[in-house]
């Protein structure tokens, strides 16, 4: 019997999908760079139907490709071109929030919910599930579990590694582990469910997880600041850890260019403040209860800073409005930079202290290889985490390079060997101050050659150990993550 | 050559210990209970000096044993009675605070450093390392990061692994893997840190470790209440999180027999409160920064409380002298059950919302096994966190069971065989609801039969697949947190 009849014996003919207009939107990512065939879309409903899939898949030797809202900057979650064809595995009938639970602070929830389900069930029990980002209303929890999604709450409340206390997972022999623990503390032996978290499926597919919940933040203050400088920003940055620690939620750095693109290509965004700042930078205080709005408090911060000639400028949002007159400006600079040119996006973190030293490097390495070409920063300044992304306008990118126009990502084409070449420069700049060249995107297949260059034989090795060890056949989404050994 | 001239020919003869007096402390654990021959105490004073001694002991099939304050709870530091006798590992001479960074929060230790020492390096740079426990005077950072130790702050900064940002390891082949990262975000490959943190010694050495940093608190509150039942704490921790949760830092639970105790057998102690409440919660906020103090915050939660019938009595500290007051009549209860009797200690953790039901069940599986014997809780409630002690005045203790005296931990005796049965008697209850067995001090030998009560099999399956793949010969720490298979 050939796999795909198997696995509708075991699962259900209506759950095995193989017509192209099924499996087209699940064979190519979602920014259309990356597609290849799929043997055919697997739609389990339950964790045991999982297992039989895995099992299946293992006994043909056919690989198998966990997929969640499809929504990875890395290539992630679609096949290869070539190499034999995966069963894609999407878990989106296993979306149940099965329970809350207020006081523990926690809730368990099927893989294939998405992330804006998650928070949404989570408010409607007065609890925040803190992990958000741009993607949030197509995710699935699973997805965003296996790649330890970041996003704009990393500061205040962690990686998504730091909000799961759970995980059920299938193993590469077919076998379930149920580990839907819901504990602060478990000091039994290793702790495997942060193997698998980030692992981006290659060890085995989440299909339920407990999450932490936290106190739903009832008060908020934000305000905008104009700074001559990254380093005037970390100083601020120190400050406002020093006087508000608990209640920072958002330290967010942009530099001009970036405001001028949001306002000039998104409608409705201006800026929040006047002045011509080269830098600029979002700051959130939030709480939970009832007391004092803390305008007041963060007032107070940016006075002393204007006092010590910290800032230029700054505004503090004065309703909820404003606030998020704000925050939608710093939501605003993808599509900001995809109407305005070519943003070779970056991704590195590297120790906050040594930020301004990054971004100056990181400059004259990409002016290096093109003489005064604009450059984007937008930084999650509170985590180090900072897209530098050198920018060409339409026409300056067309212009560059010679050959074929490649997919954006250094594979084929003279402009790809270009941003391949720029995106080097920048990331030996990460590494040289210590830092990484995935912050928070993952590795997926993009990333494979910087995983070689960066990373060192000692860790790759282990990762390789851990790998055989868990899944020694490879079934598990081959040809991602670990470069080939 | 034999191993030991070997060894101090690759680290110096005056790192290689033989004498008796100069095991005679490595090779019984603090409390006498266990003990076992070494072949000898190696003192490295680097990474590659470690990596020398563990290839040698490799090459000659000798196990090596890494001890740190030999603080250990479970037996898991001090080799056993049987076997190959193991090389006892000690860092004590690698203890360099190697850098702290201010603005990154982040500080880089030697794994020989005394946590007391980390505390008050970090201390003086301004900032917390807010692990606290009570071994802090002798236990090492290597050794805390081993057994992910637990303590005081869990509840606002989590456990040790919450705490690490990178490790320097050991591994068995004798390669260095120097994972010493200072990122708060980081997503290329398996998170390898978390494999180490935790393995107590099983998987590679642990020699440098970077930790997180935070703020050092400078406003604090702290009252004393009087509760009719866990119930009714569990209620206020819910009211004091949803009005204070980023203040929130400790919320302990003693029963009245735990009070009683401490005010009969430690000089000094007082109850901090008139009433004879059955349960007493120790509540502290803290705070950055120089706002207000925060006394008035959390009197008015506890007047609310009051008002709705919540809380019989309570106190709030008016002075430092009065909050140390009352963490000291917290921090004596191991002195005063000492003294007082023999205490069964246990250390389970329940989802929070749990708790009650543990309490109860443990107490009547306790008495079905030994009548109207009196308990002790004392737990970090806010972590769900549950020390449940079946206690025995020594009259009471001397007239239990028959047979010879055991080590109080079920390994020999009629007691002993009393104290096994009720410890499974409360461990079986948290198993009821989703606890576990060891919530903060770990497996070491004492917990090994938990291991294979509890876990479910594809769980020491996995954990059996990581070992195997990072210490094939199996050279760590023989004999140590997994059962054998």
């Amino acid at each position: 019997m050939d796999v795909i009849a198997e696995l509708a014996g075991l699962i259900g003919a209506d759950a095995v999908l193989t017509a192209p207009s099924d499996l087209e939107a699940v064979t190519e990512d979602w920014r259309g760079r990356y597609r290849g065939p799929a043997l055919c879309l697997a739609r389990p409903a339950t964790a045991e139907q999982v297992a039989a899939v895995v099992r299946c898949c293992a006994r043909h030797g056919v690989p198998v490709l966990p997929q969640g809202g499809n929504t990875s900057l890395c290539g992630g979650a679609v096949p290869s071109e070539s190499g034999p064809a995966p069963v894609i595995l999407s878990l989106t009938r296993m979306r149940a929030v099965r329970a809350i639970d207020p006081v523990n602070n926690t809730m368990e929830v099927e893989a294939g919910c998405v992330l804006a389900t998650v928070q949404d069930a989570a408010a409607a029990a007065g609890r925040l599930y803190p992990v958000s980002l741009g993607a949030e209303g197509s995710c699935q929890i699973g997805g965003t579990i296996a790649t330890n999604a970041g996003g704009t709450s990393v500061l205040r409340y962690g990686n998504t590694r730091e909000n799961v206390l759970g995980l059920e997972v299938v193993l590469a022999d077919g076998t379930i582990w149920s580990g839907l623990y819901g504990l602060r503390k478990n000091n039994t032996g290793y702790d495997l469910k942060h193997l698998f978290i980030g692992s981006e499926g290659t060890l085995g597919i989440i299909t339920a997880a407990t999450l932490k919940l936290h106190p739903l933040p009832t008060r908020h203050a934000v305000a905008w600041v104009g700074m001559a400088s990254p380093e005037d920003a970390l100083t601020l940055l120190t400050r406002v850890q020093g006087r508000s620690a608990a209640r920072l939620s958002a330290f967010e750095m942009i530099n001009r260019l970036q405001l001028d693109l949001v306002v000039d290509h998104v409608p409705g965004r201006r800026s929040p403040i006047e002045s011509e700042a080269e830098w600029h930078v979002l700051i959130e205080l939030s709480d939970n209860g009832s007391g004092d709005a803390l305008d007041a408090e963060l007032q107070a911060i940016l006075e002393d800073a204007f006092a010590d000639g910290l800032l230029s400028d700054a505004a503090l949002a004065a309703s909820e409005a404003q606030r998020h007159a704000m925050w939608e400006v710093r939501h605003s600079v993808s599509e900001a930079n995809k109407k305005a040119g070519v943003g070779l996006t970056t991704d590195c973190a590297v120790p906050l202290s040594a930020v301004p030293a990054f971004i100056r490097g990181a400059t004259a390495a990409v002016h290096a290889l093109v003489p005064d070409l604009p450059v984007i920063v937008v930084a999650h300044l509170g985590d180090g985490n900072v897209h530098f992304i050198p920018f060409f306008t339409f026409d300056a990118w067309a212009a560059a390079g010679k050959g074929g126009a490649g997919n954006g990502n250094g594979e084929g084409g003279g402009r790809d060997a270009l941003a391949a070449a720029l995106r080097h420069a920048v990331n030996d700049e990460a590494a040289r101050l210590k830092g990484t060249f995935s912050a928070e995107h993952g590795v997926g297949r993009v990333q494979l050659a910087e995983m070689e260059r960066y990373k060192p034989a000692a860790e790759l090795a282990l990762m390789r150990a851990v790998k055989q060890a868990l899944d020694p056949q490879g079934i598990f989404n081959p040809g991602r993550l670990l470069p080939p050994g």
